[in-house]
């Protein structure tokens, strides 16, 4: 099958899931509602499409790696409505609409924050009870758990908070929370599927390798989205105008370096997934795309 | 031993393990020190007495238990430094020191509490790949979720956030909000103990029910707490008169008539605890103790 095809596929079982997940009757409505709304709030499940696809490549079982796909996917949203508050980011919009909690109030989409980090948790648990003959599910739990919490995204969170307005650091302390905030995450994102597909130890240090450099090469585009001025980039800076002041690899080392970076960190990841071969076409075609990707 | 000495036991353990799990050089500074700040506020540590007290009664591994004491007292903590928030109960003190975002503001109180949700599900996870052999771990980490969740506490928070100053729904509502707000992480607490302590499925019942019974009855007292103005009830509700718009066992049924609820629900907790004999002490009176706390 065709990158496209594949991407549709991952995207597809990721949809169909969540969205069973999300009409659980037990949930309080307002709550569900909340959650739902920024769940499905036309996010392209980048996390989701890596564990699926890193398990995929290593022929392991799809429907395990799933919950753990949609658990990613509502660890990702989570921090997003967060991140949005007012005592965050501030941000009204999200993707273009209105953010969590100017739908819902800022109580509410705290709740629904939290709801849907210690809801990713019960699915995976869940999992894990009806996988428990699978050796590697339950460090792929680890390996989320890790990348989302107070060593890996609400990390680069904190330092990110902390250091608002304040370039200094340099080099060092852009990585540092980068490498956290956002990859972190994907990199558990390829290391859980990798896991559930009972990944031998230098296929774990190969996807490892991969998913730290696709991590870096998303944050460096993301970075330079936000000057070209594309559709996405508007919609998350609506309304203010403080990109100037925050760390970001244009801000720090201009525009043609940070693509010359991007480029390289490109390479450098398609070239830690040699060892899988034309299995790791996915991958490849994706670490492509997120080099050129237009939002 | 005794019941003091026992608590006093039960509360060393959780706040030597504690310690040690703040201590994390990994975590960003500011960040810990913010987990760390609510953490250590002069908590009463009941639920990982819960835990330890279950699970040391049916003669289970206290060490086994610990990580999740701890992580349910994380648990516990994110949810009052979420609850403290002007978006949420605006309380500007907890335990008569200033509340979390007093102190490190808004935005880290937010990753604090976001922080000590998924530390707890860390450190859980990790007990749980060393205590594979035991049967019982992954249920006590599902019970933990469950309780803890959007079936559990958030759902309890989002419902009594929807229905603040709202008096309709009665004692059904009443019911349903704090069996969630505070009942369901209660009884998980003691469920957890049990299963890692290996309880055969009459026994899981009883604790279940003692559990139930149990968080209704701290319920109760706390609403009584709060009108007849301890040091703890000032504290909570310093600089504000919100309370008389409260869903509360003592709005709804008066004074007198939950005071005697109180009494029958502890009778009713303590019956429960009957096929454990005289092992059951430390949970009886933890009860009456309950019964008649005066903070």
């Amino acid at each position: 099958m065709s990158y496209r095809e594949d991407g549709a596929r991952y995207r597809e079982m990721t949809a169909s899931a969540l969205e069973k997940y999300l009409q659980n009757p037990q949930i309080p409505q307002r709550l569900l509602t909340a959650m739902a709304y920024s769940v499905h709030n036309g996010g392209k499940r980048l996390r989701p499409c890596l564990t699926l696809a890193s398990c995929e490549m290593l022929e392991g079982d799809l429907a395990a790696a799933l919950p753990v796909a949609c658990a990613l996917e509502m660890i990702h949203t989570y921090s997003l409505i967060h991140d949005d508050l007012p005592a965050m980011d501030n941000d009204d919009f999200r993707r273009g609409k209105p953010s969590n909690h100017k739908v819902y109030g800022e109580g509410m989409a705290i709740l629904a924050g939290d709801g849907l980090l210690s809801y990713a948790f019960e699915i995976m648990l869940e999992a894990l009870g009806r996988y428990s003959g699978n050796p590697g599910y339950l460090k792929a739990i680890q390996a989320v758990a890790g990348g989302a919490g107070v060593c890996g995204m609400v990390a680069g969170q904190a330092v990110d908070l902390e250091s608002e307005g304040d370039l200094s650091g340099g080099a060092e302390r852009l990585r540092y929370t980068h490498a956290r905030k956002t990859g972190a995450i994907i990199k558990a994102a390829v290391l859980s599927g990798a896991y559930i597909a009972g990944a031998r130890a230098e296929q774990v240090d190969a996807i490892g390798e991969f998913g730290s450099l696709y991590g870096l090469l998303f944050q460096i585009t993301d970075d330079i989205l936000d000057v070209e001025g594309s559709f996405a980039g508007m919609g998350k800076t609506l309304g203010k105008d403080k990109d100037a002041n925050k760390l970001t690899y244009v801000n720090l080392f201009g525009l043609e370096a940070s693509k010359t970076m991007a480029r390289e960190t490109a390479e450098k990841a398609k070239a830690a997934l040699k060892i899988f071969q034309s299995r790791a076409a996915f991958l490849e075609e994706l670490t492509d795309y997120t080099l050129e990707r237009k939002h």
